[in-house]
């Protein structure tokens, strides 16, 4: 996580998502008056908690690509909107039964709802932000639709279920770590890249295949960045405490390069520093210096970059547009996270 | 709840289940192999977890009724076992989140799985189910169908964060109580019976509003039984420890019943006892002998014998068979569960 030395590229960066907000602003307002709306019920609780995280200032990249896809596709309609906001729905619900499994105490940089409202009310309007997600994906009309995100929902439980089997486990082959991280998260870019493109109507279905892929990658490349801020980002910048990862015992990529690399007396650190019972003070400390020195971060990001060109790749099947641009764009901005 | 008094009616009521399975023999077949099924997948806890609390002895009750009910109008079809899979899947979802929320040590007379497997598999393993649970609905191709259980699934969900408000509230209304059972239980019931119905084909449409009807009702009236044997029954029969409610501060209708007949020094007790920090030993024994003493308990299956007629009423029309035969003896079974 070297400075980016490049001031004018950092300029355009920062400015990517700012753009595609301004491109999407009458799907985006759409979006959000859906999330408020569908989000109601007579008990107080599911609209306060929910409106509480949906609210906390998430940058909606996956809505956003859902709308993009789409209009890369012909263009967005009523569907598209309610698909959007069931996708941030599906998210939401699992961003609250991840902090409830993974004792989170900050979400997007304020108290997990589970620190406010309690891990039942969590686990709960979870379930019902889930539900509501279907009952808005019905609202599309296409069953293949509800086929793609059904299936990524399964394939999103597999992956956490998998993650908690894997926790401590300094071990871990990178292809598995790999297989958690395309189930856990890129299962959903992936979902609601193709899912959008399906939205669009006839005109999506040639290009559903490559936004598929395009989603799966960016959402691999947007994984690996996270678990590298894990160690290096600021809390203000990410919104989550950094070291989540490290206490909780998760091998991630950046902790199995540097474990690899490393002298047979890190990798006896890294396998008692990983396991939650057996850490002590200065061990973050010690674990971050070790992910720098043995080039474990930089490796980490070469990594995640390659991703985001395959997801960049993915887009070229497509007919040119501002939409195909933006999408690329934010395959860009995803990996300049990490600097 | 008093003794059952007449040994023919006992015998005639203990096997009105034995005799639906027979009748749903190559259904229920279909149905359980698919529950086998679909909870696969490359990561073990999944169908190991899932397959502990699926075979674990429930009666199957909601995916009977979906596959009775359109037997009830021309027959069933393999969108219908993928419909009672997946409102069994919904259904083991709830008791895998349930058993978290209400932190239950027993369910169907075997340890919780939560106590087997930790609470985030139960969670994770929970949403996996429901997920999979929609993948199976979009095989029944029906939009119709996916629009009626996700609806009623966010109303369960509703009717738990309801629950979880009215915790303690030993002075909850009789009406907020019937809207919370209504929810967290009848809900399911309904949409299983009203989708079942559609399932069959277009014979389905005329009688689903007559289905739902049973449904919801004979969910009423299941859930009433079901809290007044939390007072009554033996762990033996009922699968769960008794008086987990009364441990919960759950204020169910044995207990509003009981409140409200009690004396002010009785309902001192009530609102003392109902605070699990405040709950002292024997207390759960003088809850037991209010409910007797006040008639609350009688009271309570007077209540669910009505709900259960309702539902018997609903079938009326419907072109009389073997079928809504079965279904009235089911609302039968449901409330004699208490002698």
């Amino acid at each position: 996580m070297t400075a980016q030395t490049n001031p004018s590229r950092t300029a355009d960066i920062s400015t990517i998502v700012e753009r595609l907000q301004d491109m999407l602003a009458s799907d985006l307002t759409a979006t959000e008056a859906l999330l408020t709306e569908r989000a109601k019920s007579p008990v107080d609780v599911i609209p306060d908690l929910s409106g509480y995280i949906v609210s906390a200032g998430g940058k909606r990249l996956r809505p956003m690509i859902t709308l993009a896809a789409a209009h890369a596709c012909g263009g967005t309609n009523p569907g598209t909107h309610a698909l959007a906001t069931a996708v941030e729905f599906i998210h939401t619900a699992t961003l609250l039964h991840d902090d409830v499994v993974d004792d989170s105490d900050l979400r997007r940089g304020k108290k997990a709802a589970k620190n406010v409202w309690g891990n039942n009310a969590s686990i709960l309007v979870g379930d019902f932000l889930f539900a509501r997600a279907f009952t808005l994906m019905v609202e599309t009309g296409s069953l293949e639709i509800l086929r793609i995100l059904s299936d990524a929902s399964s394939v999103i439980a597999e992956g956490e279920v998998h993650q908690l089997a894997a926790a401590s486990r300094t071990d871990l082959p990178t292809e598995e770590y790999l297989a958690i991280i395309e189930a856990k998260t890129a299962a959903l870019f992936e979902a609601a890249a193709e899912a959008g493109a399906l939205s669009a109507g006839p005109g999506g279905e040639p290009h559903a295949a490559a936004l598929a892929a395009y989603g799966k990658n960016l959402g691999l490349a947007f994984q690996i960045i996270d678990d590298a801020l894990d160690y290096g980002g600021t809390t203000s910048v990410i919104g989550k405490a950094v070291g989540d990862d490290f206490r909780e015992g998760k091998s991630t990529l950046p902790v199995i390069i540097a474990r690899r690399r490393g002298s047979s007396e890190d990798q006896d650190f890294w396998d008692r520093a990983l396991n939650p019972e057996h850490q002590t003070e200065g061990d973050l400390a010690h674990a971050i210096y070790l992910i720098r020195s043995t080039g474990a971060a930089e490796a980490t990001l070469v990594e995640a970059r390659a991703y985001a060109e395959l997801a960049k790749a993915a887009l070229r099947s497509l007919p040119e547009s501002p939409w195909t641009k933006a999408l690329s764009d934010l395959a860009d901005f995803c990996v300049s996270r990490a600097h």
